[in-house]
């Protein structure tokens, strides 16, 4: 336990652990207080999801380059996943394939942009491994492309019905997560010297945590985080409507920085140590994890136990993000440079979605 | 008065001064002559447009560079401004937004496309500054997404209304503004050596003209441009229906190309003396500016001095032309490179875009 | 006929040239039997097309460096050319435009992603001719822009009617034949050093064809082309409904892979070799030829044989993968390197769209 206490004593955000028992105890008592519940299960997932992305690191710095890569790769997202599951067994297909979208748009568009803009203003100018970048720019691209399809394809013909889309989400899913196996044995076996110094492995000087206490911590912090996500995703669309948001607005942007929030601190920390393949890393890799692994592990889910099948129909102002999101990447990431405004560039996109869904009416999505 | 007589004599556009009196004369004598009316005001705005730029560079020139850069960024489109002005006073907002949209198709594609065609046919191969012109489309790209977004938003779902639309647009106008005001601060103060070769001063030998008279003729010329304008687009709509032009062509094309002649005139020559830095610089800067800082302000002044607020809706058709002009004007300058048949293939996407709105049936916008 | 039939011992592929007398005596003696038809048809089309595209190579070779680029560049799609001719004079011409967008698509996607993928297998990194790729990339985003405009028009106004569609198509038919004309100007004589390894001259030591043989050969297997074509094209459709496949899988995929047959052997057999020049150049530039010759010349042809005008119109889901494959090609072949997982990115996009068109029902298109 001694390392665990450290790195809590160490690092602020672990602090607000104190909210996990807090709002496990407030949603037996008062289960009807949505707004404080919502408040309470974010100030709790954001230590909890930090604490998994350590565990995880240290679970896969311990068992050596490529499997501790599969894991990383795996188990990144780990909070989204879960969070994204509750959703799903509760039926929630709407929040699910939001958050989805919304998770892919945060991590390219605010991840990165806020990379840019934190490292540009330390630094004038600053180089990244562009080889990388490209690489998981394309698995983006990809499947901005798989996710794309069913839509444009539903929308050109509402008559197709539903049997179709099923299958083709189907299909594509088991194809993406084909796309997404030979692109870790692209990036972990055969070209590893490309992702050179991409790697995440350099934390500083801290003696990692012991393998027994990262599995443990590993096993009880996923079960919490799945304790705390039900009652996130039963509070949360009831809090949106009082504080005046729309759906997709919290599931788009709420949810994605809710869960992206570990990895945002590792990649602004990154940038501003002018260490900007950290960052890069990060936004897009999380991203492609994301729209390759977790968005068609829950299709496949879906089958076992969401109440029905979910398919990978997105509303079509959501492909048009995914796509614009995908798009933007490509070309900031292209050169392998950056300096300030470029950032400011990025982020202005997202600011143009995530005002469209704030003012979007309810009715509309 | 001396430098401007001279000018007026050395330069042949200019002798199409005499335009101005005659189309103020025509207008009170046969204000039903629209399509002489038409031709008229064309020929007259072409100099004054001319002499406007020049007037704005000469003073940007005596205020030194910092200052001058803010100057030439601001004026440098006060024909269009100007002439969107009086189309918006009017309530034409169609017009007013075929123009904008126009502008930036005519700039990104036709003035570009027709540098690269006229720089290569002299000079078997072309270099410019690729950075200056990554930046610019990259600001070009942002504003595509900005203007695309409230026009996908409200095809998607009719029933949005206008109140929606009109929130998103002022809001977006904002943001618009916030992304030109920092491109300036990145291009002219903070990174101003990325753009080193691409600087718009050296114009030969010539002394600069004296401020007071520059500062006179700016001011006169605005005025006489706002008159004329007047003229213009009272009678642009009925003359396009005498030759059988539809609405959308004669925003898109005609008084695009009307508004940017002195610009075309100042690009060309540079590609012919291949100074293609220029050339790029003035067509892409010229772009952005339109997209970033003219049509937000219009919208902005839409409050003050237009019948009804103007949102920033484009019809589908213009929002995929902005898109692709845009995303041709990255894919062309990205290298950094030019031959005559680049400027063959941007020329030849700009005269499908004419031929399209040249043949559209009227009903169709 | 010496070489002609060393040339036939050497190849396996051309021993299927049996099933030219099987296919053409089947349809006299069971002219109903579709399926045995279309099998038999296939089956003689592939060797067929590969000897067409052998003769026109040797009578290249022999007739010098510019013309024979203009024949190779004129008649490299021959068969495609054949085919679809075929369709046109039954008035299918659904099946017509499928197969030039399948064609399209499926050079600049799977013939591409293939030859990424089996040179990648066998070469650890390969590099090939950025500035041709980027001038056939170039040409290739110009076609679908104008393949686009029409149906985007026509999709936001149906009302707008055929006249307009025809005269649009008609005009978009020429700028596209100039566009072309100009490119093969650009790279066959101003420009010509920057093409220079992508030719594909240097097939090995075989002494080249007679020119005579190579004319006859080539005049005499276009006429069993066409005779063949005849029979696929007319037992395509009910082979297809007996096999559970869409007319557009049909039009898209199978069309466009037998068509393409003899190229892709050419272009996969380059990459395994590593000249990925030649691979990139024929996967590119077929394409292009497609788009920007084949495709306006059926425009063309159409008022003269056809039963009435065809214009350029597509459904929105052929738009978008056109667009999507232009798109793909321009951004992998842009690095001017490639890896296997390249091709395997390139490769799954493909497969997206053959199975969504495979799941389509079939009243969606």
């Amino acid at each position: 336990m001694g390392p665990l206490l450290k790195e809590i004593r160490h690092n602020p955000m672990l602090w607000l652990l104190v909210f996990v028992p807090l709002v496990l105890v407030a949603a037996k008592l008062k289960p009807e207080a949505h707004t404080l519940l919502f408040v309470l299960s974010v100030m709790a997932i954001v230590p909890l999801a930090a604490l998994l992305s350590h565990a995880t690191e240290a679970v896969a710095a311990k068992t050596g380059d490529a499997a501790g890569g599969l894991l990383n790769a795996t188990l990144g997202n780990l909070t989204e996943l879960v969070i994204a599951l509750t959703a799903l067994r509760a039926g929630q297909y709407m929040l699910v394939k939001a958050s989805i979208a919304g998770a892919i748009v945060t991590n390219t568009l605010f991840m990165l942009g806020a990379s840019f803009l934190l490292g540009g203003l330390k630094h004038h100018m600053q180089e990244f491994n562009r080889v990388s970048a490209r690489v998981q720019a394309g698995l983006l691209f990809l499947a901005s492309i798989a996710l794309l399809v069913p839509s444009a394809v539903a929308t050109a013909d509402s008559a197709s019905g539903t049997a179709f889309t099923q299958h083709l989400s189907l299909g594509l899913a088991v194809l993406l997560i084909v796309a997404y196996a030979l692109g870790m044995l692209f990036s972990l076996k055969t070209h590893r010297e490309l992702f050179a110094s991409a790697e995440h492995a350099e934390e500083g000087g801290e003696p990692p945590w012991p393998i027994r206490l990262a599995l443990v911590t590993l096993a009880a912090v996923t079960v919490l985080v799945a304790l705390v996500s039900e009652i996130f995703v039963e509070s949360v669309q009831k809090a949106a409507e009082d504080f005046g948001m729309t759906p997709a607005f919290v599931g788009f942007i709420i949810v994605a920085l809710v869960g992206g929030a570990a990895e945002m601190a590792s990649a602004f920390s990154g940038a501003r140590k002018n260490r900007l393949d950290l960052s890069v890393g990060i936004a897009l890799g999380s991203a492609s994890q994301i729209a390759l692994f977790v968005a068609p592990v829950l299709v496949l889910l879906s089958y076992v136990i969401g109440p029905t099948p979910m398919d990978l129909q997105l509303w079509p102002g959501a492909v048009v993000m995914v796509l614009v999101a995908t798009l933007t990447a490509s070309l900031v990431t292209n050169s392998g440079r950056s300096a300030w405004f470029v950032g400011v560039l990025v982020l202005m996109v997202y600011l143009v979605f995530a005002m469209t869904l704030y003012l979007l009416p309810p009715r509309a999505v």
